[in-house]
């Protein structure tokens, strides 16, 4: 951490700092420049982490240098991490796509859903069973039902599953279906939640949150690796700016950042990230050119009639298009 | 619902949407432009709601004219709701005023932060006994010892006690000690928590998501209305931009938007609002003039020793001055 | 300036540094903590401001501590400016309100505003004579027509007049009719129009832009007050956001901010930074009770005939309600 | 334009708005819905546009249908526009991209940076004569000097040369030396600058302002156009978020947007976009993959000594490196 004094501070607001300092077992490095003296904290990153300084009289503002993620990072582990979910490798040569309904509907839905996305070359079904709407009143899922019947489904055409947990009560719950938890943008920061799948040994989706920094996001997924679970797999899916046009913003150079700050694979989410079915080919084009491990999309046999998201989800068709289209990019990517 | 037509839509994509509004149960106004074609979906709020119709061929964009949420809108109740906390009354002609320690730390320290705070004319004690951090090293709370003590050092100094719960499984816990429980600005969207609180009988105050919008939020107090608790207060405490002087960006509009929008009380968060204790005073004072009924302001006795937030802190002697200023202003809005 | 070194940069790395840092005529001191070298530049504040150092190998980032801005800051001018506009006193002990419609229309328009505005108490007369507007089909404004009207009605109202600047070749024509040269939000960083404004001797009213940080719009004011001209007041006008309800956010704790950082005046324009016209009596309130010096209110005799912003105006009554208001808080923060 | 009646409207407030309606030219339908009556407006365009409705009581809010601008869209016409810059073609088959220095420095400097930026095969050279810079202290350019070396230099290695313009009495000079005219993105929305340029004839790099819509920015190039001027490019170059790990946030999603609305170029610039080195490459490998027709990239022989910019500058060696990964992807895209 760095501390500036401000220019008119006194030698006792100085004193006040040093000794703030070491009573909380650090030292420090003192630099006098020409309008402003700086103050350099030195020692363990964790005491740092806990200093609160800029109620201190006569501080400026303060500066931190080091983030307080340890586990997630590269620098504690400087290879890619590949995660292996029944034979099925993310993170590594191989480009992962999931795909599927926003909701389970019905055995119908889900199997029309699945017979194209496993046609196509996805390797993972998606759906949710539990939905976390933004209105009380909107479909909030089938439950178990709908768990048992991505189990189901998945096994009948030999692909994974992947699926939201929104309470943290249910871990057991939707573990026994489930090949992958995910958790939602909306409970990035729901450190309970967090722990509870922390404490599991199925891998975690960790969707970015809303409004969440690169920053936040690495803690987030520090938060699982902390309770016991290395199995992280992060996904962008689009931050929210002031721009209408699209339903979030795409931020594909999280992807880089990741990548530079971490150890374990990302994947981006095109429909939530756009909200508009006819970005989701380009943007997820542009996902993998930028260094993505996998991609997860929405594809229902008929949007027309979803219960959710129908406006971003791709029909079997242009999902078919788009994994014929994405073989070229992933290719010159070094990817199968 | 509008939906409007692509230039360069067919009379089958027309016919297609028709149909499907019919199926829903809802019917249709058309109105012929210059260019496009524009449908008005007509019926109940609940079908419109559920409609998305942007998947169909031919449709162009679509526009929702109502909102979804009904129990907190001032629609369906035109008059102030006051709830009354063991004789406290908020949202009526009073301002309220909640204070304390950002984490509650020790008896010590809390006695110490309760008698300035009464001593100032504060009606609440607030304290986190559960604190939700961004990284999973930070200090996370003393957990039911802190929730023990806000109760005890609440009754000695007759203080209202305020504190926030961060997982659905600890409502009978924290209803045992607090008289209202606050569901943070990182849960305002977990929707397994807000029904959790929506079942119990204690008053819920519900902060703004980091960058919810005021729908998603009147929303989320939806979800606990809905679920038979209709003591909800809302906590404006700042929202996600990109100015980094402040913490967050303090949104007191949002105070007017939520008087015009429901008839739910509203109370201001500076001190997280700001993230600068300096700026706390001249924001606190400028919230009550927008019409806000209240505020939760961090006090601490020793802002430099604090667990956390110390740097958005007031000491006692700041926070004094403060509610003296605060009389002008209050008495020039016809509060006492 | 701040370096901050990557674990695995080689001593190579620290030592190209060093160099560049002594060839720029700066020095250093150097802090090894466990993870991280950190290197603190000392010297010249221009010198330091060319400085770019995140293109040297090894370096994992840089931290700006000192702003590039000087003659606004309040480092430099300890006390308040008090500009003075024939005999109106902006940043003084008076609270001053500006007002009018926001485009000049006609002479009746004009005269009729002028009464109202006047009336209730303002001595600034607004009104734009030419127009940014968003599309090239919009009313873009009277011209020097509009100019002359506003000269002749502001005079036999006794009403100072402001008016926006739009082109860096009209500043000898609006300082001929104006008293005060506004440059627009969409301006703040036309850099030439910023010094040609800065060359004229009429008190400049520089709006924040729609996303400008506090630091670029101190800068912004730097370019004025680098070209000679001193008269420089901040206008906060309301942020872009992700919120729609508004059609901007309006940031009160910039008033804050810019008192602590310059001492320049600083007023607010509740019209624009809301875009409802029910906001702008309570965010009036508000901007008072933060400390702001002054504000800028559309009034339009007619607002449903208005050719712009009418959506935002205030009628003459509502304004003069509002002035009436204005006086409690003025008094309770020691203001006339 | 919709406009939705509040649920407390008056029969009197109806009829003033249908009143309105009519006296400016407009007709409309009316749609009485269970809560609300809903009122659609017809007629010409531009009427529509200059409407402003909330202002009437018992209206709740508006809706406007469509955009103002006109010559830019894709609905005024359907082919893709190729711009064609002395031979090399823009918006066409080939990926067109520009490169070299973020500024004009020394003929040194600029002969290497061409050199490295022909034999890599670019087929523009940048460079910046007049740059806006933050701060007045900032190096602002070598102002004419800096064209004559561009257009030498540029005809030398056989580039066509694009440069930024700050000042609209600027035209004719930079006119007489570059090839197109860059509009930056803090000029976006000066509009007399547009117009200027709108006149000329040379081509036009529309940089999407920091924080504008699709919309504004479609408006802006309207400007362009409007005024005479048919060859605009747009340049996607990053918007402003709450992310502070890059610079901007580039948002390609919007490459995607401008295809879908409008019939003129898009190109990515992804220096300014993400403003770190390491990024570019990937980030123009996504923007490629998501359609863009070019990019603009900072490449400078010696970043370390760079006078601006030099943190997202390209070493030569980098730059050759990607120019030779982009013939893959473009590939892919059918692009040469």
């Amino acid at each position: 951490m760095i501390i500036v004094m401000s220019p008119n501070s006194t030698p006792e607001n100085l004193e006040s700092v040093k000794q703030k300092i070491e009573r909380s077992g650090l030292s420090y490095h003192q630099s006098v420049g020409e309008n402003r003296t700086i103050i350099g904290v030195i020692g363990d990153k964790k005491k740092i982490g806990a200093l609160e300084m800029n109620c201190f009289d006569g501080v400026e503002k303060t500066v931190r240098i080091t983030e307080k993620y340890k586990l997630v990072s590269r620098e504690f582990k400087a290879d890619n991490t590949v995660i292996d979910v029944r034979g099925v490798k993310i993170g590594g040569e191989s480009l992962v796509v999931m795909a599927g309904p926003c909701s389970v509907e019905s055995r119908e839905q889900l199997r029309e859903a699945a017979e194209a996305v496993k046609s196509a070359g996805a390797q993972f079904l998606r759906g949710g069973a539990f939905k976390p709407r933004t209105s009380p009143y909107d479909f909030q899922g089938l439950g178990e039902e709908g768990l048992q019947l991505l189990r189901e489904v998945g096994d009948e055409f030999d692909l994974r599953v992947v699926t939201e947990i929104v309470d943290l009560n249910d871990v057991d719950l939707v573990s026994k279906y489930a090949d992958v938890l995910q958790v939602g943008a909306r409970n990035m920061q729901n450190f309970r939640l967090l722990l509870a799948v922390g404490r599991c040994q199925k891998p975690v989706l960790l969707k970015r949150g809303l409004s969440a920094t690169i920053s936040e996001w690495l803690n987030a997924a520090e938060y699982v690796m902390s309770a016991g679970n290395d199995n992280v797999i992060f996904c962008e899916r689009g931050i929210r700016t002031y721009e209408t046009y699209t339903r979030n913003t795409l931020d594909l150079s999280a992807v880089v950042a990741i990548k530079e700050l971490s150890h374990l694979p990302i994947i981006v989410d095109p429909s939530h990230g756009t909200g508009r079915w006819q970005m989701v080919q380009p943007m997820a084009r542009a996902a993998v050119a930028a260094g993505a491990d996998g991609l997860i999309i929405e594809v229902h046999p008929h949007p027309e009639v979803a219960l959710s998201d129908g406006d971003q989800s791709l029909k079997p068709k242009n999902f078919a298009s788009l994994m014929e289209e994405l073989k070229g990019i992933a290719s010159v990517m070094g990817r199968k």
